[in-house]
């Protein structure tokens, strides 16, 4: 039987060779219908790049690890599925490792994927040990995807733009006449890079008086006391910004149980268009950050980098929307 | 970026090739000081002994492959945890590969675990080819944890009692005087031992005919269309118990768009205790799968057979818990 052929991936798609060449190195030039009219014909053709062969030595596994900081917050799915996506369609497989459980038990967290020699490793999220990655990526490429933490060299960086999410959020509560306006706050690049923007703009409106910042461990237990706290204080804020949307699942029980309506009494806004957020029970209002984008453009970094490697690690954002739901409404 | 190998460190520490791979197998018949050079020059190298060169040797990985269903639902987080514990304890590995991802790339999920030949797999949740795992089970031990399906020969089967499960909550909501309710049932052997749980505690207490059961998918909007639908007709229940808690947060929603109050109209019950039923604004009275204890089970079986191969596959079933929360109360 007859390998599938890139004419023939083009045929079924009903599209140009070139065309199917740029969506398997992941070009962002090509409309979504027709890279997933060309995903969806490799796929049922079982198609193989040539690429993937002559980039990977017979010594390779053809094996991506991704390291997930912490299984609980499902912020990352749409990451994953992008990231799959595009690596699959290079002939790659996908193996993930739970950080969190791997310090649990003091292991180095990306230890069992470097054990069984990965190709490449995808770091999701909010970095453990930046300097432990350093020697990683002096062996294999490395990306960091969603988090703009500080990356040691030779490591490429794919994160959505914190800075111009929290400002879209800040903008519009103030847009809706909030004026006193809190932040749960979190830590890591996201925590800093979200409340330097959130400040950055109720400055320019000149509310920076009426700002209050609140530290969180950024999960929904945390969340919820410091909205107790808030909430119980005198100057009560009419709106809460959560530096992410565990935290702000956390400030929406807190109001519930504090007699507060929302949005009537309080809005409320999350960051991240989890799972939970889109659920209707919760129908949050809370940044996207485009992380099956995200996801795509980490694995093209990877790919580009067993193309050919070598070279100073790079930086991309994404460019994060706004999701108004259920959860914000005009300042009583 | 070449792979230091056995060679690069026997240079380094000036040994032969043949006294590193001594070291590298643990043997007490090398000079404590060569010893010594050996590791430390394996530690400055980055050198990693090949896990697919050394599993012809050994046999073994020393790493354990978990197949997911479903990242996007999180009622495996606590199985997880238990997994690892025990597995870590004894010198394990754990990586996981999301099923959901591989079908959708119209890969066989298992194949990137069985590919770096894993020594062991666990497959948490719901069965998707029975068929396969056969023929992986004559290879290495297999697991299924979580869920109770019909399992080839060979593998072990550790689940929590889904018809002791679904008999608490039915009687629960009995209990409160509910007499009208509906289960939002679910697929697969999980779905049909809660479904057939409900129907013969209704039927022992003389309400064969009052009980209502509705198929879903199992999902959030599942369990919305059909609570919606269920609420709409003639002789509305007053409670309804999902077959997980996916679905009875379709449930809430539905409740709330059509006006009814959880619980003072409406008990809803769900089933995983996950951590979205443990938020403060879900509050979900569920059923405790008792996953931690599942997850050591499981590896405990793996553990087992790594030891002594071979063997009929066994079926273990961990006692669930109800945890009684917000969402019921007496029939209204």
């Amino acid at each position: 039987m007859r390998q599938p052929t890139i004419r023939d991936v083009a045929e079924r798609a009903g599209v140009s060779k070139s065309l199917v060449s740029l969506v398997l190195r992941g070009s962002d030039q090509v409309r979504p219908e027709k890279r997933d009219a060309v995903l969806r014909a490799a796929q049922e053709l079982g198609y193989r790049p040539n690429a993937a062969a002559r980039s990977l030595s017979e010594q390779r596994t053809r094996t991506v690890g991704v390291l997930l900081n912490d299984l609980r917050n499902p912020w990352f799915v749409d990451l994953l599925d992008g990231l799959n996506s595009l690596l699959h369609a290079n002939g790659l497989h996908m193996l993930l490792a739970d950080a969190r459980l791997n310090r649990r038990t003091g292991q180095d967290p990306a230890d069992p994927l470097l054990d069984l020699r990965v190709d490449g490793l995808v770091v999701v999220g909010t970095l453990p040990d930046p300097a432990a990655l350093g020697a990683v990526a002096e062996r294999i490429p490395v990306v960091l995807a969603g988090s703009r933490e500080p990356a040691p060299p030779g490591v490429d960086v794919v994160a959505g733009d914190d800075e111009r999410g929290a400002r879209l959020v800040t903008e519009h509560l103030i847009g809706l006449g909030h004026r006193r306006i809190a932040h749960i706050a979190g830590y890591g690049a996201v925590g800093e890079l979200r409340r330097g923007s959130f400040e950055a703009a109720m400055r320019r409106h000149g509310l920076a008086e009426r700002a209050v910042v609140e530290p969180s461990d950024m999960t929904e237990e945390g969340g919820y006391r410091t909205t107790v706290r808030l909430l119980s204080g005198p100057e009560r804020p009419t709106a809460v910004f959560a530096v992410n949307d565990m935290a702000a699942i956390g400030v929406l029980s807190a109001a519930e149980e504090l007699g507060l309506r929302v949005p009537r009494d309080l809005s409320v806004v999350g960051y991240d268009n989890t799972s939970i957020a889109r659920l209707r029970h919760v129908w949050l209002t809370t940044v996207d950050n485009t992380s099956h984008e995200v996801g795509r453009r980490a694995a093209r970094c990877l790919l580009e980098r067993f193309e050919g490697p070598g070279g100073a690690g790079r930086t991309q954002l994404a460019t994060p929307t706004l999701e108004i739901r259920g959860s914000t409404a005009a300042a009583p």
